[in-house]
């Protein structure tokens, strides 16, 4: 992803200090965190200096990684003591998320085989690049496959942030939009602002903003009246599960939106890479929504005219609220699951279950 | 409506002074302004301390017949210069609303036939407080109408604030609520945040509070959630504007509330004052919708910890938004009309018009 002009990734490794994105202070501030051990890796997941599933993936593997490369000394059990706490720090992080535990199994695997600390820090390293490298290549194709439905002068609506910052690069939603944009077609987005914790204005429009893509920031109210104009011609989002029938969960608001779009006959996308579809979850049913905390719907997160972050009640003092994280948007309403291997109807992607 | 358990309306008069409660301060703070003549009431509106439009009518109504009852001297053909004065500068306070015009006619006719000061400033006294009454009664007959149809336990939903403070008393859509609680029915509401002005958690929210009905706060992107948990069994909104067909203006979302209603098989109903019928509008296509400013959208206005009401930028500096204020829900998506005279379908709507 472009950001002041220069090609980033969501988190690498560098000199075996783990750099990443600071998310919190986007789109005030822009700066990296370096994380010289687990531990840092661990707080970075939890605090969400690092969110989206495939980043967090990503993170993982490097962490783990770095607990072999940075090891000291060159007694081969005791580094997979090392191994083994590392892993069991950073799986703590966030114990739902499924990618966190494919990047920690990914390297780990790598290093079995390694005859030595050095051999293994040789895997190690090679193993969390090549686990970066291959999300970062399963979000390009998403875009690839994705540009292809895109046309020229077309207006899109996305929510939440599926973009570049929630992945390693190119994102999930975004990653048709940023390949259309590369490929020169003329092209605007909607950004919702996907109350109530506003990833969208804050960091999806970031991200459009720092490659250059048009876009206007709408509260998330007002997509209904942007359908009715005819001045959408395709929604993308990306999700946080889909069921082996298709059912997709995603943030919440995705459901209302997916409706309003059918009702206005425009194609509504779900741009995901294969770890997102749950073989666990026969239909959406089945999949959990967590709750999350009253104060993120009470107040609203923002900076102030002289640069402060902070909150401010928009609520009286003693209502309470209730703060559902995501929705369940049933199969019918998608047009297509945009995915690593192509776009495919419901019917198709229990085929492509990894 | 109740406010710290005492009685009281939007606006009011007494001992010359046009008193109202400042809404920009709610939830925050409770406080009453006090306008001391037709300048400061024009203000008043103008800066929104009053705003919805049956408030807005009766403010205007209090507004003329104050500056007659504070007339200074008895000469009739000097005091119409002052009526004439008043009505043309409260008037301009807020351009596009009817009620505006409908409170200042009202007073101004019952002065017409004053045959010395003092008569017109008995008329003007009683003609004001006609006014607003029966902006009272109408509301409190939708209440007592709606209240029809809310069943005991029942949970129902409503977006923006279409409240007593928008209103003289009772409100509209939450005149049906009133009531139903005043009938000791155990009823839940749900509250839409409805960005990007928020008036659903600070003002909806409010007296809720404030009569002890049950309720809760929401992101406007939560509602389709509850919808398909079959937690809410009734929406109520009120409107703007109804165009003779049945078509509603109403704030920003109403419009993907009612598509996602009907999806879910869940009433949708509009409840208003006959004003808001428009005879000029045929149907929605006719109704302009403004756009309003950007910044709305981009920032987020609340009080901080520390009681400081101020904004909070929650959008990059560059980005730009889009903003309409309102939508148009088609009337196939409405369930019924509430009205002072019943509740109605699209088909009877147009025998109501005043």
């Amino acid at each position: 992803m472009k950001i002041n002009g220069k090609d980033y990734r969501t988190v690498w490794i560098k000199d075996g200090i783990v750099k990443m994105i600071n998310q919190p202070l986007i789109p005030h501030k822009f700066e990296i965190v370096d994380l010289k051990n687990y531990i840092e890796v661990h707080d970075a997941i939890k605090t969400m200096i690092v969110r989206g599933a495939p980043a967090i993936g990503a993170t993982a593997a490097y962490g783990v990684a770095q607990a072999v490369i940075n090891f000291d000394g060159e007694d081969i059990s005791k580094l997979k003591g090392q191994i083994k706490k590392a892993s069991e720090k950073i799986s703590h992080a966030r114990p739902t998320a499924q990618d966190l535990f494919h990047g920690i199994k990914y390297v780990k695997s790598a290093v079995k085989s390694a005859n030595s600390v050095e051999d293994a820090r040789k895997k190690a390293k090679k193993a969390a690049k090549n686990y970066a490298d291959e999300s970062v290549l399963a979000c390009k194709k998403i875009g690839e496959f994705g540009n292809n439905i895109i046309k020229q002068n077309d207006k899109i609506l996305t929510h939440c942030n599926a973009g570049a910052l929630a992945t390693v690069d190119y994102g999930t939603a975004l990653a048709p939009i940023r390949i259309a944009h590369y490929n020169k077609k003329k092209i605007f987005v909607f950004a919702d602002e996907t109350r109530p914790r506003s990833q969208g204005s804050r960091i999806t429009a970031f991200e459009l903003g720092q490659e250059g893509i048009d876009h206007a920031v709408i509260a998330d109210n007002a997509a209904g009246y942007f359908m009715q104009k005819k001045e959408i011609d395709m929604v993308i989002v990306g999700a946080d599960r889909v069921a082996v029938n298709g059912d997709v969960a995603n943030k919440i608001g995705t459901y209302k939106l997916a409706v309003a779009a059918k009702e206005n006959k425009i194609p509504f996308y779900v741009a995901i890479p294969l770890s997102t579809i749950d073989p666990e979850s026969i239909n959406g049913k089945q999949i959990p929504i967590e709750e999350r905390s009253q104060e993120e719907v009470l107040y609203s997160y923002g900076w102030t005219d002289s640069g402060e972050f902070l909150r401010v009640r928009i609520a009286p003092e003693k209502s309470p609220s209730r703060n559902p994280a995501f929705d369940i948007t049933p199969k019918k309403f998608v047009s297509g699951y945009i995915t690593p291997e192509g776009i495919v109807n419901s019917e198709k992607l229990k085929y492509l279950i990894r």
